[in-house]
């Protein structure tokens, strides 16, 4: 079996890596040739220490060579699928969606670019999504994920070929509510770097979190998602995962700006793209347009793009009114 | 204002440092006579760095000379209650719970244990919970708590008076469930320890503790408590801050297991009481009494009660059969 990875950074270099632990052959589309000389030549991978990249990923640096009708997994940013799927959109090809967030400009999740934008059928779109740090797959530690796809046949297919004892994949089928919720858990990940850059303690940050998830919910009205999956491993999985986790863009992201560094310094740390910077303009707007109350959400852009003081938008936060639970 | 509190471990220190930090005055009832001693001429409590204990804490060393017409805080471990209680039920005293977890012999919760065996009316029992690390409550580090009671008017008396802007109480209408998941947690966060100390990485301790709220939820067939409480600060808060804190008495007797200590030394390891110990005899009978599908909580009771190997146990955790969530 061979599958299509389009994208050479760390999630696509680390699930073509995985793949090919599962025997798996991997034509890896990579746009920089840099890249893929420094991987070929040398087995390394800058991003990941003690990697060794494997043989068996064959590094493609033209979309002409690649054969479509294999699964295409996309393992770009966002705001490159277009891009991507300008080069790649065959009616009857279908799509394995790694990435997690808004485009910045069409304001769209990655299934609706596909869908709306490259008329592929709902059918032959799949999501895969979970806590998976790159860092951790690639080193095939123990992993859980989910993948979703209006279509059954499609998702039990990847369920079956894609899933190993190291990377265990459950099935869900709710594909909107796992591309939403994936994509706000990144703004709630900001927050929590930023209270860890504060030092406000373990108490405060589990605080915090809990109200992200609650916060989250609110989304409901908007894109109609199932519970379940807002307490599974694609909601409060990727949401643990990315608000604890040392190796989350996005919380060191909230790190940075707790340093008082500016959006453009914190983003140059961590060399990488966090999603939640693009995802946290487009939520905002979401909120406005349909009047929902996601504070947390709202001090984060207002931290990001208004300016605001980490220190006074957290305190603003912390002492919202006493009032009952939910 | 005048509050008792019992219990000098601890919790029952830093909650009565708070109180005075917010005014009012503590009568705090403490067994060892040494404790007060060391507090009362060295100002010091050993298990907290940089504490300095204030003057306005009135250490008491006998029961008959505390005036129980005031509010009783019990901060004592679970166990100790039955004890407690014996010296201090009234019939018109009120009681505000912060002791988390199942009595091993009475397997009972302290509310129950109020209740039941000292026949205190329910209107007079309040209970207090949430993610609230005492070594971060003693140096006033802003946290969320919930305060229950089936008598509003005695919660939102607590409410009121104990609340402050470091230390944020929100109302709950759900005793049952604040008291039943804040013992539940306890066990997961062993789990979470063990995943830890065998090095699984983020990816898996997420997908643990995701599994273990879900598991938590199996317990509404016998504890009718709502699905609020399970997602709230007393459910995920305290769950998130147990599995992740390294304050968590109960992550780190997970972290020994899976060190192979044997669990002995674990509970020597940590110097307190780990209530998750005690509570993961009390729920492995439940889960068998009613058929519970609580597989995290069994193998964690195999691994401190029938030596389980802790790498094994999680392997088949891990390994479970593919399904769909939920």
């Amino acid at each position: 079996m061979t599958v299509n990875v389009f994208g050479g950074g760390t999630w696509g270099i680390a699930f073509s890596n995985y793949l090919t632990s599962i025997n798996i052959k991997v034509d890896l589309y990579c746009r920089s040739l840099d890249t893929i000389k420094q991987i070929q030549i040398n087995k390394t991978y800058p991003k990941f220490s003690n990697f060794k990249a494997p043989d068996e990923i064959n590094f493609i640096n033209s979309i002409n060579d690649m054969n479509l009708d294999h699964l295409n997994i996309l393992a770009v940013p966002t705001k490159s699928i277009p891009s991507i799927m300008k080069q790649i959109h065959r009616k009857d090809s279908r799509y394995l969606i790694l990435s997690k967030g808004f485009h910045p400009k069409l304001k769209l999740l990655s299934y609706e670019i596909i869908n709306q934008k490259f008329n592929i059928d709902m059918k032959n779109i799949a999501v895969l999504s979970g806590p998976n740090h790159a860092e951790e797959v690639v080193n095939l530690k123990p992993t859980a994920a989910v993948v979703t796809s209006t279509d059954l046949s499609l998702s039990e297919k990847i369920q079956k070929y894609l899933s190993s004892v190291n990377f265990r994949i459950y099935l869900s089928d709710d594909l909107v509510g796992v591309q939403v919720l994936s994509s706000v858990k990144n703004i709630i990940a900001i927050a929590s770097g930023i209270c860890e850059g504060l030092d406000l303690g373990d108490n405060a940050q589990a605080a915090l979190i809990t109200r992200g998830l609650n916060e989250m919910k609110e989304l409901k009205s908007v894109y109609d998602f199932k519970l379940s999956t807002l307490y599974g491993m694609a909601g409060l999985g990727d949401l643990l995962c990315t608000c604890y986790s040392n190796f989350s863009r996005n919380k060191n992201i909230g790190l940075a700006l707790a340093q008082n560094k500016s959006l453009d310094e914190a983003c140059k740390n961590i060399d990488m793209v966090a999603e939640g910077v693009h995802s946290s303009k487009v939520v905002y707007d979401i909120i406005n347009e349909f009047n929902l109350e996601m504070p947390i959400c709202r001090e984060v852009y207002n931290i990001i793009y208004l300016n605001a003081s980490p220190e006074l938008s957290i305190k603003k936060l912390m002492n919202r009114e006493l009032k009952k639970e939910q």
